[in-house]
């Protein structure tokens, strides 16, 4: 799409009340020249350059259309160009959704979006685009818990499967939830069993998911100890919940491979001492945020 | 938003042509009593309904402005309401994003978007929202490549990082991509060594992750044998790469804590046997899908 000169000014002028008091700024004079008047103030959006040479733009004249924003969008890719800029993203309000459409006829397209904005994306970079992608995996949790007074682990059947498998309760992590907690609240909120977090066991990968809208998934397997005992479990979700003998579970057929393989792995733990099985769990500080990380590896002997 | 039901029609009528030929209906006589007309052919949208009761619309009238998919979202959400419907999704194509700020006006949010489509949902049960979340985690895996002949392991220093800090190579999975595949693929690109895949050694998941467009990091460390030796660095992305004496890596603190105490894991298998350290993968079927997965944990003795 091509639209001649005027036709940008006539959108800065329309909208030049908003220009001034947002952070949208006109083109300079030393590189338009100071004997045109219409080109210094020639409107461009205004954006935050990254250290990686992008740059991002998070405010939007209110009331410009999509026809509009398509112009002043095109004005400000060639400018970020001519400045060597590698990328470009725009941070959409939901309200203002027809400027995604615009955008996508610069060739713009969604990188991610949550709740109220959409973030697009365009690599303005030699070679083909660096960009890194948004999150590819959802998380998933599943707790173990291990009674060693008796050998018995607590499983359930969910209530939505065609094949009544006996399984470890678990669920999907809420965002910024460590995989310890997941486990233990998902166990309860199944079961009714409170618990607490001994170690990682397994961890599994899993591509097109079904349920996780394209996405893959990990799976993880932790080892609990209970911190209660009686079962009163959720009807929603599951049709059966026992405290199962481990011995039972890994001969049994009514159930899925990795449950198996994991009862297998906690008799012998039963038997051997956990420390056999055990990935365990430190958490240690992030190099430059300040925050803490969850780490999890073998334990070693002197350790 | 209240609209009077000669506007329906009106957007019904301008539609009308849409309506016939994608798979948007109207609400059957049954309900609207055969004596008004204009109620016969009330427009909603057309959906497909999935096995938790939600209703999922892909096909829009391309045509539709704001205002009036605004009034046709309206009568189609008091339709699937009273049809005991518990959610609503929407796939929004790019070039049609006006329709997703529509949308927000009843209260519908992004769950996720990629490339060219924004999927929009809302819950429409009792309680609250309890559609699943999209992926939360980006998945990074670096690649320890041990040379168990001199007990040497392959670390880089990244250019962009203010603390020259020797690392395993490493980066973030492709969609679909094993964690073993990502390990050996940047080793590869970073530092010109081809490896194969042994085993897991560790899982860092680290929230708020710098990088991860407000959402959470896993991070795995793979140890992997050398298949090549000779170093051909990626000079875009490293300062330095050398084989390490594994000894020394374990000791410096010239380095990361995740990369120190790998290399004191690594160390401790190379003299002790790596079966102590490691996790090991196997890909087992998927129950319904099909496809398959890869499951890491300790190898027991028996296996």
């Amino acid at each position: 799409m091509s639209v001649g000169f005027c036709r940008v000014s006539s959108v800065f002028c329309r909208f030049s009340s908003v220009f001034r008091q947002s952070r949208f700024i006109s083109a300079g004079s030393a590189r338009f020249g100071s004997g045109c008047q219409e080109r210094l103030c020639r409107p461009l959006l205004s954006g935050d350059v990254d250290r990686f040479g992008g740059v991002t733009v998070r405010d939007f004249p209110p009331d410009i259309s999509e026809d509009e924003f398509t112009e002043l969008l095109r004005v400000s890719l060639s400018r970020w160009r001519s400045d060597g800029r590698v990328a470009a993203w725009l941070h959409v309000p939901i309200a203002l959704s027809r400027l995604s459409a615009a955008a996508a006829r610069h060739g713009f397209s969604f990188h991610h979006a949550r709740r109220d904005v959409a973030v697009l994306s365009l690599w303005l970079g030699p070679g083909e685009d660096r960009l890194p992608a948004f999150a590819t995996h959802q998380v998933g949790v599943a707790g173990a818990v291990v009674d060693e007074s008796n050998g018995k682990v607590l499983v359930v059947q969910d209530r939505n499967k065609t094949k009544n498998a006996w399984k470890f309760p678990g669920g999907l992590s809420d965002l910024e939830e460590n995989i310890g907690e997941t486990a233990v609240r998902e166990v309860f909120e199944e079961t009714g069993v409170r618990s607490q977090f001994r170690s990682l066991l397994s961890i599994r990968q899993q591509h097109r998911h079904p349920g996780a809208f394209g996405m893959s998934d990990m799976y993880l397997i932790c080892r609990l100890s209970p911190l209660s005992y009686r079962i009163d479990f959720c009807t929603q979700e599951c049709l059966r919940c026992e405290w199962l003998d481990l011995a039972q579970l890994a001969k049994t057929s009514d159930t899925t491979p990795i449950t198996s393989r994991v009862a297998k792995l906690l008799l012998y733990g039963l038997e051997n001492g956990f420390h056999n099985i055990d990935l365990t769990m430190e958490q240690l500080p992030a190099v430059y945020s300040g925050l803490f990380y969850q780490l999890y590896h073998r334990r070693l002997p002197e350790e």
